[in-house]
Formats: C-alpha cells, sequence, structure tokens
C-alpha cells in the first residue's frame, strides 16, 4: 500500500510526479539542515512554520505560502474568476489553523502573461472578500505581468498568510493516544488539490455539459472552505488534540504529521460519503486505493483528533462533522492511516 | 514628461503595460476600500503593508510579496539556477528595508511546468544563503508543478517577506523639506525590472556573446543586491528622513512616494554613472527620458533623503554612495521628481 512507484501512476498521467515533489522537499531539507534561525520552531514541510516573536513572551506568528494549483486553468478558461481568490485564502486559513492559528493578515502574488485590469480586480476582489470574511487583513500582493512565462489569459495565484497562536496552544502530536477518535468534516469537492488528474480524466469539452444536477465546470469549481468556525465550534465544546487539513497527499500523507510515531489512524469509509465528482474521477481513472487517497481527499477536508469521551460532542457541534476513524497502536514500520473500504 | 500615454512606449514594445497594472492597481483599491482592518496602518500600493501587532505596544509587522520577474526567463533558458533565489530575497529586504523594518522570516513560492528536484534545490538553495545573510528564517514555502500553466522547463518564483519595526520608527515623507540631500546607492544592474524590455532588445541569440568583458548574459543577470548594510551604516552616521527601493516604475514613480505633495526631487544625472547593461539597452532602444526612468533604475538602487547638513557624511559611510540630488519646493501640479540629464 505504500509502494511510493505504484502510488503515483495516477498523478504521473495527469504530468504530475509526486517523487520529485518528495524529492525535492529533502534537498530543501539537506540545503536548510546547514543553518536554522533560532526562532524558527518548526520544519519546512509542516503545514505552517512557526516563528517565536523575539521579546513577546510566548507569542509565535504562524505564516504559510500555497498556491490554487491547475484549478485556475479551469476558472481561467471558463472565465470564472471570482471564487479562486476564496479559495486561495480558505486554504491558508486551514493551513495554519492546524497549529491553532488566528490569522491577522494575508498577501497575495498574481501573475498573467497579459494583464486584463478587470481580471485581475475580480480574482484579487475575492482573496479581499474571504479575507474580510476571517477579520483578516489584506495587506498587500504583488500584480506580475510576465509576457513570455504565462500564455496571454493564463495566470497563476499564490497567496502568504501570517498569524498568530500562544506557543502552548500548538497543537502536540505526542497527546494523541490508542483509541482517541477522528472527527472528519466534509469536503465540497476537490478543494485545491488533484487538478492536473481531474483535467486529464475530464477533457476540456465535456465541462459544459450536465453533471449531478448542475454542470462538470461547477463541480470542479466548488469552494475551497473555510474550516475556522467549525473548528472553534468544535474546540468550545471538545478537547482537541491535533488537527489536519486534507491538500495534496490526501489522508495518507496528511494525517501522520498529526501522530505520533507509534500511533496509526483507522478511517471507516462507510462513515462518511465521497462527493459525486470523486466518485466520477474514480470511476473513470480505475483509481486504485493509494491513488485515491492520495491525489483527492475523498470526501474528508480536514481531520481533528479528540478524546474518545469528546467524539460525540465534537462531531455534534458542527453539520456535517462525523467521527470517521480512531486512533490504534502501531507496531514497526506498519502505515501510519489505514481507510478501511467495506465491499 | 508625465504623458503617461508616451511613457509606456518601450514596455508596450515589449509586451508589458504600465497602464493596465495602474489600472489594476486602481481596482484593488475600489475593491479594498469598502473595508480595512482596523491594526492595518498602511495602503496597499507601498512598498510594505504595515500590521500593528495587538497587545504589544508600538511594535509592528511589515510584510511583502514580489516576484523576480521575466529575469527568470534568462535564467531558465540558460540554466543558471544559482542567482534568482538571492535576487528575491534581497528585493525583499530592500522592500521593507524602506519603512525601516528588520527581516525575520521569508517564504517561497515555486511553480514549474516539470519539476525538477535539482532546480529546485538550487533555487530554494539561493533563497536560503540570502536569508541567512540577513539572519532571516525561510520559514516555509511552496513547490508547485503545474504543467499546462507552465512549459516543462519553465518556472516562476515569488516569495513574501515579514520584518518587524518601532512605529516609531517608520519613516515619514512629512519630514521632507526643500534643501535636502538625496543619496544614492548604486546599482548592479537590472536588479528585477525591466527584463521584458531587455528580452525584446537583446535577442536570446546574443545572450552568450562578449558584452562588457563578460557576456550579456553576466550583465542581465547581474545578483539584485541588499542595501540593508549599506542603509544601516548610513543611520548610524546620519539622520535618514526616508528612503525608497527603485524597483518597476524606476525614480519616477518610486521616488515621489518618500515625499510631502509639496516637494520635489531634482536629480543630476552626471552625479552617478550608468550600467554598461543599461546604456545599452537605451541606445538599441532609443530609449527616451520617460522610457529610461520609469522602466530602468538607470544605476540608482536605492535613494534616502537626509539633511544637507548630513549629506557628505551619509555618502561617505558607504562605497558607491554619492549625493546624486537635493529636494526643493514643488508648486502646484509640478512633476514630483526631475532628472537633468546634462550634455
Amino acid at each position: 500500500m505504500s509502494d511510493q512507484s505504484r502510488t503515483d501512476d495516477a498523478y504521473a498521467r495527469a504530468g504530475v510526479d509526486i517523487a520529485s515533489g518528495n524529492e525535492a522537499v529533502a534537498r530543501y531539507q539537506q540545503v536548510l539542515g546547514a543553518w536554522r534561525h533560532p526562532d524558527q520552531l518548526d520544519a519546512i514541510g509542516g503545514f505552517g512554520g512557526i516563528f517565536r516573536l523575539p521579546g513577546s513572551g510566548d507569542r509565535a506568528l504562524v505564516a504559510s505560502t500555497d498556491g490554487v494549483g491547475t484549478k485556475i486553468l479551469i476558472a481561467a478558461e471558463l472565465e470564472r474568476y471570482d471564487s479562486v481568490g476564496a479559495d486561495l485564502v480558505n486554504h491558508c486559513v486551514n493551513d495554519i489553523l492546524v497549529v491553532n492559528a488566528t490569522p491577522m493578515f494575508f498577501l497575495d502574488y498574481f501573475a498573467t502573461g497579459k494583464l486584463d485590469p478587470s481580471v485581475a480586480a475580480a480574482v484579487v476582489g475575492g482573496c479581499a472578500q474571504a479575507c474580510r470574511a476571517h477579520n483578516c487583513a489584506l495587506l498587500g500582493g504583488e500584480t506580475a505581468e510576465m509576457p513570455g512565462l504565462y500564455a496571454p489569459k493564463h495566470f497563476d495565484l499564490a497567496g502568504t498568510i501570517v498569524g498568530s497562536v500562544d506557543i502552548g496552544d500548538v497543537p502536540n502530536p505526542a497527546s494523541v493516544e490508542p483509541g482517541d477518535a477522528i472527527v472528519g468534516l466534509p469536503s465540497i469537492g476537490l478543494h485545491t488539490n488533484g487538478y492536473s488528474l481531474a483535467r486529464a480524466l475530464i477533457p476540456r469539452d465535456e465541462w459544459t455539459r450536465p453533471f449531478n444536477g448542475a454542470t462538470f465546470a461547477d463541480a470542479l469549481l466548488a469552494p475551497h472552505p473555510s474550516y475556522y468556525d467549525a473548528v472553534r465550534a468544535i474546540q468550545a465544546v471538545a478537547h482537541v488534540k491535533t488537527m489536519a487539513h486534507i491538500t495534496g497527499g490526501g489522508l495518507l500523507e496528511n494525517v501522520p504529521r498529526t501522530l505520533p510515531p507509534n500511533a496509526k489512524a483507522i478511517f471507516e469509509a462507510a462513515r462518511w460519503s465521497v462527493p459525486p465528482i470523486m466518485q466520477e474521477l474514480v470511476r473513470r481513472g480505475n483509481l486504485r486505493y493509494e491513488e485515491k487517497y492520495r491525489t483527492l481527499n475523498m470526501g474528508i477536508g480536514y481531520t481533528l483528533i479528540v478524546p474518545f469521551v469528546d467524539a460525540a460532542k465534537a462531531a455534534a457541534a458542527v453539520p456535517g462533522a462525523k467521527v470517521v476513524g480512531w486512533i490504534e497502536q502501531r507496531d514497526g514500520d506498519e502505515p501510519q492511516v489505514v481507510i478501511h473500504e467495506s465491499r
């Protein structure tokens, strides 16, 4: 199940090489291993980097940079510019939420081949609205016109969020133990991952065709939601030990970051539903276990590990939240995530 | 001289539309004008956004996002990946230095069509080295493989820096008055601006040809320096009122941000030298006044406004620094920057 060469089939077919990504990260660690700032509290590869703010007691800043991925190629092709800004901001909000950080400000990077001010304003306006919804300042950004790098109507969108957290509130994977429950928050669609695969399996000429009561385009461009309010609501009634934002790498790569080495997470797939667009991708691509759960979120957008006694309260605090799994003792080099698919 | 339609000729010929950029910024201000975070102290369009850190007295965070521009197309074409990381970090350091901020941490965004881990490591490694030189943490980043958006060997590189400053130390343009002197720090080359124009005027097949004792490629890829140490050295001996990082928009657009409305900056071009690569671009493109001083830095990478009595001390504090101009009273709608070109 953890055979990397087998794993990457679906993404490799779509032109994305997960092994190269992992090798790049390993090389970064070599490059960075030689030096580390004394106020830097978290390693690269985590969801958000943590920086102790000198002279402010136990306050830390948490920052994360991310992009929208090739979802923007669908948005650009269909000239639907209003939603990618919120996709990006919400993605970033969720990334720092896993270390319990509250957003303070955000900066965008919008690059295109031929600058159309109305397109730029729609995209950045989407960022601004999503920032405001989190009481997060849109503190700045960069708009770059780069002919020769981007096709005229193509654009890329990335962003950086900075939040703050008290260091004592940063979740600690060592606190997770066998018997804990995993609460899952539902995904709406692909969010911002798996689009190179989706574009390979659902060709351009099908995007405007009917699908599941709307069109493929609607399903593919379904928003990346913020889990901020849901998480705060659960934290109000339950002790949340650790959290994961299910982005690139899926449940298989994101959940292990929230576990100690001697714990594994068992998911029971029958406990939640898979959005129709992902069922369609699984069917068309004949995606196997590793391909599904590493490339797609498969219906779970965010996970929270809570003590067993808090599980029911936590799931009841938010519409759609469900107890989707539990923690078991892990022996030796067993996989850290196992998803039971009944049938 | 301030005729915008005439101004944009050279850049427009190269496919970059400055008017569209300005219109996009105006639209952002419309979008953002509806709401502003109460802790946000600076408007969009400044060099770095300033955010008052709640509960920390007069401490503020300063953040800036930027890219390398189409300089990376030259680096990618020539497979010279070691310098663009430092170009980007130094650009960002300078951007927040104008509000007197000291760097704390940086995050990169590296996006490419086909991920080559050794290329990614070279680029991000360049960021890491430049960060270390500023005691700035490389706190995180995003590496995105996006087939269909980028050509296989093409890549884009952007980054976000966060620093801190005491609010009382933020320079105030209102303090600038007639008689003040302008100290200029020399540029090494184009830094990170004007590359679409440069690529239009110096075609690909000339890049490896000899130029000025090296090659055109060497001149075009000359590093974007950090002015951090130079500025701190000048501040140790002189009262620095305001500062500008001379990036896109050149002296004509960057210096006005450091002036009150009733002041204008007079530059005497004979006081500094223009790097040969820019002389070559001016000659080949037959660039006129506005084209030169808005598209290129023309030899000045950073400006500091100091009281007349401090001018000589300031210029003597750093090799290459020169008194390049002065401040005069501005009447009505006179241009805020005038460059005297004697000959």
